[in-house]
């Protein structure tokens, strides 16, 4: 696979700081005709499963050839390996923490390399921030087309974070809101996929809190304002909110709350 | 109008849920040349008036040729229509929910298309993010040069909104705070045109909660840090701030609060 | 020193009210092929000691020919400069307020020029944003290759920003927390480099609070989850931080509170 100078970034480093920035003024320097895109540096402090989860969502959108560069690191200055991933479409950089568990899962992988080689990083290496000193630097060279084999030796056994798979029983399906949006809308893990195959037609109700739904609808505008709803979102799982209103405050729900769709 | 291939976006999908990231992908997969500005992705969740305030503001400082994307949408999935404008000197692309009333109001409209070729959208069209499957491969499409034509048919009729206006009679002029910025300065929807051809170098008093104000500064610093003023700012509105601090917070004032000038 | 067309952007205007978009929108109006990147828009409110703070942390990160354009500017509209600066390595812009402290500090200097020729500004120019009048357009001009010395004549005695220096006494070293970033981690105006000569060996304590510690740490992952470390951050400064949490608030620690570091 070709590099196309394209490079995306999530970090959990917001922007206020000026990490993001540095980071960029890296890979430009090592390569002035990269295009960098921004997917997140909102990613809560620490929070790997987010920024997996985010990464899942995103990914496939950017042009192929895209190295997709994710910092969530709190083992910085650690023994934790950095790590380099090469799929038919896509490069992936990232500390070896478990962020790359949906990309190994749903890609065909072609090469793993642990990041050793030390002409690709920056002179010095702080305790700190290797997002500038080691991710931005091999961002960039393998956005200008440097094999990844010259990087470092093969690596195996990366880290696999468990996510939590939906229920299914006799009853239905219970699932988690694994997500809350932007909007206050709530993401569980249950995919539209398995829910037409375990409800098949039948009848159901979709229980969260005091909430019960008997139908998915396609549109928010499909409620009045300020009536909750169940639909399909755009990464195709099950989503519950309010129209034109915030479902997390409303319904006063949190990550992690249990969603019921019982079989009448 | 030939198209440049800038691209401008402004949603409401704040920066944390990769929503404008992944428009971003869909974008440079379609238009790999493209240079994508975002002009805000704070506007308030489905705030269309608050969006059309900031396009009247913004978009006549891009290049010609810009594809100016708008996308607060709190009709996705419904039937609203997905709508581009073209006029002398920009193209515009959003949902048909009257974001375009400034720009329909001050421009020579050339042309405007209602989206209906699915050959210019993603493959499979959500119910809930037409950012990404409608509106970010139309606005690459457009950057292309692709002519608008080949989008859709004629489109009539298109939403407006309603914006207050000031009213003036005896005693002078009122007006009502229409827009708080990051500082917490005030912005009216009283204009400079307006207030020259009222007042018209006569005495006046600008009113608002318990400040009184008898003359419009030229600099936020013409006054002592922590004293109120008045300006014409940016956009040749009245504004009235407090030097080095938040008259949002000081003087507890919010969008829709009146502001009085008074003819002495 | 040639431009190289990259622009940096550092203000205190967030990124809701469209400022910065604007901002971008004039420059690659007069320069489409700058590549604009945004270092923070999230500066303190009128805070230029925080903005001078953050252009010493990253500017050095840039391609060479790099455009700094810093809007930190409570002084809008009145009779302060409008400057740009020339060094070895890069052009920065800004009012002239002591932003620059540090660049005048460790750069050589090789220009210095008060912005007063206003074919290089807009043609209207506001009273309130010379970030889009002014700067934006300077620097739009800067990296396209324009010669500074077009832009005005000389300036001399910038104004210079006091910075607190730590102290250093028989008893060690006392310092300020001078900045506290995004994931609450505390950073000190004590730099490695006189930590290294002051305690050279011996032992010693760090002081903050309730806090004591008896080290220096090279990874935030060397301590527990939740346990408090000092480490040299990715500048050289002495920082402290809570391992997978926030000091400022665990510690209850603000900008400005005292950091003693005792020799034993």
């Amino acid at each position: 696979m070709k590099a196309s100078g394209f490079v995306t970034l999530m970090t959990d480093f917001g922007i206020a700081d000026g990490f993001v920035g540095i980071m960029k003024g890296v890979i430009y320097t090592i390569n002035p005709k990269a295009v960098i895109i921004d997917i997140s540096h909102e990613i809560q402090a620490q929070d790997i499963h987010g920024a997996a989860f985010l990464l899942e969502a995103s990914y496939k959108y950017f042009p192929a050839g895209t190295v997709h560069t994710v910092v969530v690191d709190p083992g910085v200055g650690s023994q934790r390996r950095s790590v380099a991933i090469e799929t038919d479409r896509y490069y992936f950089v990232a500390p070896d923490n478990g962020v790359f568990t949906p990309v190994l899962h749903n890609e065909n992988v072609l090469n793993v390399v642990e990041l050793t080689e030390q002409r690709y990083f920056l002179d010095r290496i702080s305790n700190t921030f290797h997002g500038r000193d080691i991710f931005a630097p091999i961002a960039a060279y393998l956005s200008k087309g440097v094999p990844m084999d010259k990087m470092g030796g093969k690596a195996e056994n990366l880290i696999r974070l468990d996510f939590p798979e939906p229920e299914v029983d006799q009853v239905g399906i219970t699932g988690k809101i694994i997500h809350i949006d932007r909007f206050g809308n709530l993401i569980t893990n249950i995919s539209q996929g398995l829910f037409d195959k375990i409800i098949s037609g039948r009848h159901f109700s979709i229980n969260l809190a005091d909430v019960k739904l008997d139908r998915v609808n396609t549109a928010y505008a499909g409620v009045d304002a300020g009536e909750p709803l169940a639909i399909f979102n755009s990464f195709d799982s099950l989503e519950i909110g309010i129209n034109c209103g915030s479902a997390a405050k409303i319904l006063n729900s949190q990550k992690g709350d249990i969603v019921r769709i019982k079989l009448d």
